[in-house]
């Protein structure tokens, strides 16, 4: 069985000394163009080309959750496109946007802010009441942040596409509910897969509908969230602020005003990294199980975006 | 029946109205030099004074969690010291102790302050299970963080003078366990009673013990740390940092080298607050509770010193 490599930006070595590892039964080979075809890929933004001279590949291993940029790809059509699920992914979303919403709740901007003058300030508690936590998409990583935050006794409420059922979360399905749910949301948390429907799903019609003072968590796709629209809703006062993990290009370039926005806290697309070894021992898992003819999860539907 | 509020540095009346409105058979009043003996006070730091006037006192219910500064004072002997049981300030401390074991374990200061200099910077992420987290005191508050902290999936430890027992938890007891507690702990959180006993309990010895890189979360008494041992082992880089919510002298002083500290985050006392409608509550029920001659939780062990 042949594996190949093939990356864009991220160092290739350290993946195939962990397949071969994981799989000595297999070569597993970094991507050179006129390589030999592969059974399987493991890659991160593919060049149009690797693809174009794989046709026999049975399988396309994605090293992170979100497909959306291969799927921008022409595919060789026998294979199956598969998304990491999980791998310490859900997790990380759990910490990152628990920190982003406690750090917002208990205002500990403001208190840092003041530190730093030298102040030693007050700040009226808020009630957790009044903070409903709205989470957009309850696939594997949603659902656990879902949690998280309920773990903290925060109101959450969920919006899907399909209905789902979470103990201690509020669950909407499908657009006909989006505005109830909206209406019921404060802090409002994207973890939705990037598909026609949901690009430019958070713009300003959808988040002029948060409650007043809304906090947005993007952790999701920059390409869900129209810029301009949320820069006017938070100069406006309507929305309180936003911690921006994802945009729609990365990095995030020099000249955009989300860098110096006062009401924006940034990070460099790190809310839920791809685990190495986890990742390795995940791939090397559905290598096998597909060998031998058995199903797997994380089979992207291609038609569907996730 | 007879309530005295009296507090110092806290504004007495909306507590002397939702005592009213929680037990409408009490006369409740703010405290004036001279006034009737009452059966019962509320306080928060009262003077001297107070407690000289009113030998009568069958109740002092402390508004706080920590009742060390009340212990200082020359008590009615009869009368029960008790303090608040959570309140709402379990789940504050859990948030709040995860927040800053977030922020340290995913370097979210150290992104934080690239993005100010407009840099788009990457680090490499580290193994949940090099960052085992270590909590002493496992009463109410310290419980539950080690709870929320497990959720999280980090290695807890535990560390309490008598012996717990509690999922997902490691716990250690008595002062014989303290050597190996320490040596398995990089994060250690304190969230100890403050006594004769547990008063400079993280020093230049005990905090040479803990991982390499070690961190330290103070959201107990500020007596609990020998402030210069602190500063001498974040510079000589034993200990990675610290989250200080509280401090021996607060306001913390404009002079003290706290405030500048490169590694350092310092709130204001601000980890678990006070909730006043949950507290009246609470206080409430046990004056009813203590009037039909019914145990209650919460009664200080003077001796003991919580």
């Amino acid at each position: 069985m042949r594996i190949t490599v093939c990356f864009t930006g991220l160092k290739t070595e350290p993946w195939v000394q962990g397949l071969r590892a994981a799989l000595p039964q297999a070569s597993v080979e970094e991507w050179r163009t006129g390589a030999s075809q592969a059974d399987y890929a493991v890659v991160w933004a593919p060049p149009q080309q690797f693809l174009d001279e794989q046709p026999r590949l049975k399988g396309i291993f994605n090293i992170g959750a979100g497909v959306d940029a291969l799927l921008q790809r022409r595919l060789p059509p026998q294979a199956l496109v598969i998304r990491l699920d999980d791998a310490g992914m859900s997790m990380q979303m759990a910490e990152f946007v628990c920190h982003a919403l406690i750090r917002h709740f208990r205002e500990l901007d403001g208190y840092e802010a003041d530190v730093k003058q030298g102040k030693w300030s007050y700040r009226k508690p808020r009630p957790r009441s009044e903070m409903p936590v709205g989470i957009m998409g309850l696939g594997v990583l949603g659902e656990r942040v879902a949690r998280a935050v309920a773990q903290f006794d925060f109101p959450v409420l969920g919006w899907n596409r399909a209905s789902r059922t979470i103990p201690g979360v509020r669950c909407y399905a499908g657009q006909a509910a989006f505005s109830e749910f909206l209406a019921g949301t404060r802090v409002l948390v994207c973890l939705l897969p990037l598909t026609a429907e949901t690009e430019n799903i958070m713009n300003r019609e959808t988040l002029s509908r948060l409650l007043p003072g809304g906090y947005v968590i993007n952790v999701a796709r920059g390409a869900h969230l129209v810029d301009d629209d949320l820069i006017a809703l938070l100069d406006s006062g309507h929305l309180a602020g936003a911690a921006l993990d994802v945009f729609r290009t990365e990095p995030l370039p020099a000249q955009h005003p989300f860098w110096r926005h006062p009401k924006i806290t940034l990070t460099p697309h790190t809310s839920a990294r791809t685990l190495r070894d986890e990742s390795i021992a995940q791939i090397a898992g559905k290598v096998l199980a597909l060998a031998r003819g058995e199903p797997i999860a994380g089979v992207v539907d291609v038609k569907r975006g996730y």
